[in-house]
């Protein structure tokens, strides 16, 4: 790894350095495991007031940190700092540009410059991709797709026919887009499939974990708005709307004709129903279950969901049950004997 | 799009007309989109109130709907309908017959005639598939493997050595069939593997979601029989029998040597418990926990499962929780004064 | 199949017989469906009181068990012994070995002998690997990764770049192991990517479900310790530690930077939060969901988490929650009358 000094560290953060420019840092680490030649960052009122007992070789510190003798790279926002830095000092590397030959290609591929289609990807007939793409072995491309520039596919990803990405996606391995909704009509005891014909859109600078499940439309379209990252395992069903910056964790999911607004944040495992509207910057707790439409704002959790507040107590209250049934039958008791004198 | 009249749409379906058999068509929407030149449903009461306001093209309806200036079509299932004429108005593009030349074909393949066998597809030796049948890229079969006809597996989908598929099956992208159960003996502090040498077996009609697991059975099957239907993420483990024309919704799960009846609906993330057996035409509600066996007909909900009525006022109390707490606690201080005196 | 001898099956698992050695015995069954040619198991003590209406051909059994006309194999752990049985009687098929042609290998692939590599495998640069390692059809192995011997790799499972796996590791069909971890710093309503650059690193002995996603470290590792064994659709986080011989049931979560001790048990679709410590020896229940630290050898049920012991009293509170609000109701209205008076 290349060693780069600190000034070259805080130009790249826009940051102003305390402390000792040329000192030569190589690596990054948690804050609490941080060497003296690597870089931290203390972003909480818990790690700022240990800075002076750190090992590191600098940290990147918000504004208001009093000088000491640790070297300090002080910006506005020390996360985003460090998530840049991480960058810089571990940078990625470029795979290879061009098609691999076992690449399997179809009819009207357009791309653009410097694509790298890896081995043994499959891409359908009229195909588009901007610069820049990258599609990692294994990937399936259905007929019809469009993608914009600098896109990431991980591998194993399956991306069925008449999607259409946006440019700065990442989509880990795994995930399956436009998969058919889970739409059936009752016809006696049986089902009778109700076709999918609708697609999924999903627009820049989306994050897709790894495993997601995004099912296509069954008419028009399932909506993964700008700036949307999802973690792994995620379900989103057909027909459902997430608005641009939402941010969803590990083996949340999403029922069928939701309307989520922009910033919603839901926690892992959490479930919302179907044809329900939540409102915009809307956070669901850790394995809630969401019955019904949800207003700005708010924070829920439970199930059925509650605000989050009133949860904090509920969940206080669950284990005392069994005290509190007793308390309940001790009363009855008193008070017959109080109705008996 | 082909313009289909709706003498034509109406016979594919076999309604009734009430209104204009020369009315062109050029699409479907829901209810509340349909514009002049699209088709529409109404099923509910809620929407059937509503047709006169109408703007569609045409309305498929239940009988018993009074004419109106709307053009109708008159069934007996709207919704069946519908889904019907979905693949009239979009029909599925056919892909191409044959075998790609990149797909890796083992020993004594045999299949019907008519099928597709996408880029990239592995079948290892001893496999058979009927009629028609459709590998999309990247599947693979393993070895003893066999398919009925009409059976469409969508990419990167896993079916492992031995497992036995009906005829008209649909696996959606990633899914996996045929995963070793979790099976593992104890042994002091580790766990010895016990070997899977069971299969899945997966009757006519069935359609398995995206991302879904089933795993193979330790000794004799896995059963999926005829008519299931399964969304995304769903995990089916060893020895599970789900009986005909159950339906899961998403991330559902269900532990192993579990029985479940014909017809048993699972809500989204709703997990049953191993060795239970679940009758006929049982309704599991949302993320609910079933962990003993459930009578015919029976609709449970919560964790832990009871009648969903019950819970219905269980969930409408569990937020009351705090107050109910305070209540007992005043009731206790009102009681000791009444009992000083 | 081989028919064996009941000696030759005694001798495969250090077991005593009691009865006829010559017994030919020619498949394995459960207890309640096993056939005079086919050999059980009988652990529990409910099963033991039924060995003398068994019809099997012999049933492997415990010390202790009085002699009786079945043929019995004593032995210390009768399950273990009966995963071994299993594999004498139902061998696995070996895999042909060498690298397919159409599998895709790059620069400095290193390899011990009898390896199999599958049709469309795509190995990247530098990649090693031990001694009769099996890398199904469509598995994707990322640059830098290191693996030990007698590994099995299912169809469509990606590692990705500088993962390490152990020894006689077994990673089932669609896993993802070495996505990016769910990291993203909130820059005004905008979440920018932390880059994750550290790795996934898996210990000998592990069995890894389908469908499982494991995210690497954002810096250091992710790590599975030995002997670990997942169900299907599992999900791990960046940076979480899995002690020794710990167990998943499926689609369980763990989340980001959480370290778990040896021997924990996880049941189906439990979560646990980030930044936790577990200690050895935990057992998590059903959907539970853990969001403190959890102290040596405690089990925990329920959501949020607690004993177990309260939790079965809790869950036998939870459905008379109606009820006790009409006691409380009804003990209110008494009171006020006896205050009246």
């Amino acid at each position: 790894m290349k060693k780069r000094s600190l000034a070259e560290i805080a130009r790249a953060v826009d940051g102003e350095i305390q402390g000792d420019p040329d000192k030569l840092i190589q690596g990054a680490a948690p804050f609490e495991e941080a060497s003296e030649e690597e870089i931290t960052f203390a972003a909480s009122p818990k790690f700022i007031k240990q800075i002076d007992r750190s090992r590191a070789g600098a940290v990147i510190v918000p504004s208001g940190v009093p000088k000491m003798a640790v070297n300090l790279v002080v910006v506005k926002n020390p996360l985003v700092a460090f998530a840049k830095i991480l960058e810089l000092l571990y940078p990625s590397v470029p795979g290879k540009t061009g098609i691999h030959s076992s690449a399997s290609v179809g009819e009207n591929f357009t791309h653009g410059s410097s694509v790298s289609i890896g081995p043994s990807v499959v891409i359908a007939d009229n195909v588009t991709i901007g610069e820049r793409v990258v599609l990692h072995p294994g990937v399936v491309i259905g007929c019809d797709v469009t993608m914009g520039d600098d896109v990431v596919i991980y591998p194993n990803v399956t991306i069925l026919e008449r999607c259409r990405i946006g440019s700065r996606v990442i989509i880990h391995a795994g995930s399956v887009i436009g998969s058919d909704g889970f739409g059936f009509a009752p016809d006696g005891e049986r089902w009778v499939k109700i076709p999918h014909k609708g697609i999924v859109r999903i627009d820049d600078d989306v994050e897709i974990g790894a495993g997601n499940t995004i099912d296509r439309g069954t008419l028009g379209q399932t909506w993964i708005q700008r700036g949307v990252k999802t973690d792994n395992l995620v379900h989103i069903a057909h027909n459902v709307t997430i608005g641009e910056n939402s941010a969803f964790a590990a083996q949340a999911g999403v029922a069928g004709s939701t309307t989520l607004g922009r910033h919603t944040v839901l926690a892992g495992q959490a479930g919302v129903g179907g044809h329900l509207i939540l409102e915009d910057f809307v956070t669901v707790g850790p394995q809630a279950g969401v019955g019904r439409d949800i207003s700005e704002g708010m924070i829920v959790s439970g199930t059925p969901e509650m605000p989050h507040k009133l949860w904090l107590r509920v969940q206080r209250t669950i284990p005392q049950l069994p005290e509190l049934k007793k308390r309940i039958a001790e009363l009855e008791k008193k008070l017959k004997n109080i109705e008996k004198k």
